[in-house]
């Protein structure tokens, strides 16, 4: 991975070398994750999509509170998953007007806080309904809502499709002018659509296709709205590159579709703000897992570098979420970027379980006991999305640098 | 599954109706633990074993404190792997001189808490004994320890293959002898050998193999051993079944085994107490987890129970865990147990993935919100072992009950 510079062997991770940074950090394994990167991804995002487009970050990625807090201030939007991802996003400072809630089981008691915040509430259910109602009657506060939409197409080539077919995300697309009745009749505040059709793509001209099939579905759908629309969230699903052969995402072909989009819809939906949703894309490059090697050890002729960390704090790196077949995140010897990669050897960490691995059979620079073990493409579903208690070791530590 | 009784078309569990039970807890989603069944499957292994056999809990499968501490009563020694793991089997009262530790990695203040506590170590690797002879002269304690041994053989049919090949685990058995005189150089206290060959099988024919061949590596390499072996650790790997087709598994022909085992020791490893070590087939029979229904959605033609739990307290039963093919876990709706089964549906959680499947399409009783799904043989590897910060969401309560 060529994001983070190398300067005299050691990678440099928020201009500081590895080793330096991991004493600074005082103990290992943590996770890093680059301010200057992240600020770098929302800029090249800017540049290659068009100005009036917004564009959402969706904290399920990373949700470390410094992490949010620094992308307030470089997005126009945070979606948050759950009543705790709301009070990270509000404690950091993000615009109430500007936060949206997405997610399945909304339980009644986040409906009444999401009213009382003043955010967004994209529906999943008509549900839902009822209990808004309630909270904004009660509350003499507006119920501000967003129909999140089951499409009838799939985003082609995702790593997840949330589209299409029986989901239990958003309402089915042909359900939509019936759940839109029920929210004009119940006084709710209709403001708009979202759609999500998939996640992790690399392909340009699926996620094309997506938005373009997203945006014929809002206009559609529009003809039934009981207000003007004022939000239209075309989704995400821009991959990143994991796995050898897979390349970094092209983005021109995406704005251009994207200025199209805005270009029509100027007209056909002038009250509206076009939004795009992205987690990961956002911050899963800029962060980076390092662990310490505490031991190494040959085994019937096979190279283990045993370290402090592992599935338990890296999940998908161990090949344990989502995947069907493991295959090995980009991984390095962080203070031994110069040498030569060595035998193939394993990484694997402290747990007594086979599945902890963190590389298998990967050519590495040679390491020794002290070393530090760097996963890259960690910034997203990393920490947060592990099993932290398993087995019992220290939860790992998290820094913005 | 039949361990927990039906009355009334309720499920029983540590004898309250399941609705009592969640009125009791207070909130929805928990792992509730059967203190009777616990107590009721150490009570069936005692009589299918030899008396002589000791009987260890393995706690990485469940280690809530409670459980623990109930455990503690009807096994013979606790097994830990992190000294997080030993901090709570000592605040519940373990005895030091009957707990071990084992696990690839440990670290040096690891290893120094073992010695101070008095416990035994499981040495995986000739590293650990510098720390521990240092340990031992700095505390004026003497460093117990059992060298864990990679065989030259695997368990067949197991879960998880943890010995044969070159493994992260143990010290390979070749490796043995050279190992035992450092161990004797650096005047650490040689206590006997652990051998643990994999986890979760169901085929008792397996372990009979694995435990015969296991206690013939053991004899061979006590003819190197600095001192007489006064602990023999067999391993686990007895399986519970959790999917269709799987049969529990007969315990009379491995107590037969340990029998004939135990005679021959009695003779040639006079002074050795032989161990088994096991965690899920102590626990994970006893314990449930129960998810309250949230919404029933029906999206083209297909029923979701969209539930307040999911994927981030139950990994293993989201399938996220090791499987390779996803299968469901037994699950029911407790409060309908009377009732035949609807139509397939798929019981989701509150995620924005769709990884977050507790069932896919079962065939349950038909079910509306309020009512509570329940997740068997979830009493080993549940939440402990699940990415709980996962979205934000509440952690789980456990109770032992």
């Amino acid at each position: 991975m060529d994001q983070f510079p190398v300067t005299d062997g050691e990678l440099q991770v928020g201009g500081l070398p590895l080793t330096r940074l991991a004493t600074r950090v005082g103990r290992t394994p943590f996770y890093a994750y680059d301010r200057e990167l992240l600020t770098q991804r929302a800029a090249t995002l800017r540049r290659a999509l068009p100005p009036a487009l917004k564009l959402h970050y969706a904290m399920k990625a990373n949700p470390m509170p410094a992490l949010v807090c620094h992308m307030t201030k470089l997005v126009d939007g945070i979606d948050v998953a759950s009543a705790g991802e709301l009070k990270i996003a509000l404690d950091v400072g993000a615009d109430p007007r500007e936060i949206s809630f997405a997610g399945p089981g909304k339980q009644d008691g986040e409906l009444w806080q999401a009213v009382a915040a003043g955010i967004l509430v994209n529906l999943e259910s008509a549900r839902e309904i009822g209990p808004l109602a309630a909270a904004s009657q009660a509350l003499g506060l507006p119920a501000r809502v967003a129909v999140r939409v089951n499409p009838d197409f799939e985003l082609k080539s995702s790593g997840m499709k949330m589209g299409g077919g029986p989901k239990q995300f958003g309402v089915d697309a042909e359900e939509v002018p019936a759940l839109l009745r029920a929210v004009a009749a119940a006084g709710l505040c209709f403001e708009g659509f979202h759609l999500f059709a998939g996640s992790q793509n690399l392909k340009a001209e699926a996620i094309v296709e997506a938005q373009q099939k997203s945006y014929q579905l809002a206009l559609r759908l529009a003809e039934h709205a009981p207000a003007a629309v004022r939000f239209l969230n075309l989704g995400g699903g821009f991959g990143i590159p994991y796995f050898p052969g897979e390349q970094r995402l092209d983005l021109a072909p995406i704005g251009d579709n994207l200025a199209d989009i805005l270009a029509r819809a100027a007209h056909a939906l002038p009250a509206a703000e076009l939004v795009i949703e992205l987690g990961r894309y956002l911050v899963g490059e800029a962060g980076v897992y390092v662990a310490r090697v505490i031991d190494r050890k040959v085994s019937r002729g096979h190279t283990y570098l045993v370290t402090d960390g592992g599935l338990h704090h890296h999940l998908s790196a161990s090949g344990n979420f989502g995947q069907v077949i493991r295959k090995n995140y980009p991984a390095a010897i962080g203070n031994r970027m110069g040498a030569e990669p060595g035998e193939p050897c394993s990484v694997v960490g402290p747990l007594c379980t086979p599945l902890d691995l963190l590389a298998d059979r990967m050519a590495l620079a040679d390491a020794m006991p002290g070393d530090l073990v760097v996963v890259f493409q960690s910034g997203a579903y990393g920490a947060s999305a592990s099993p932290q208690a398993f087995l019992g070791h220290p939860a790992v530590t998290e820094i913005l640098v």
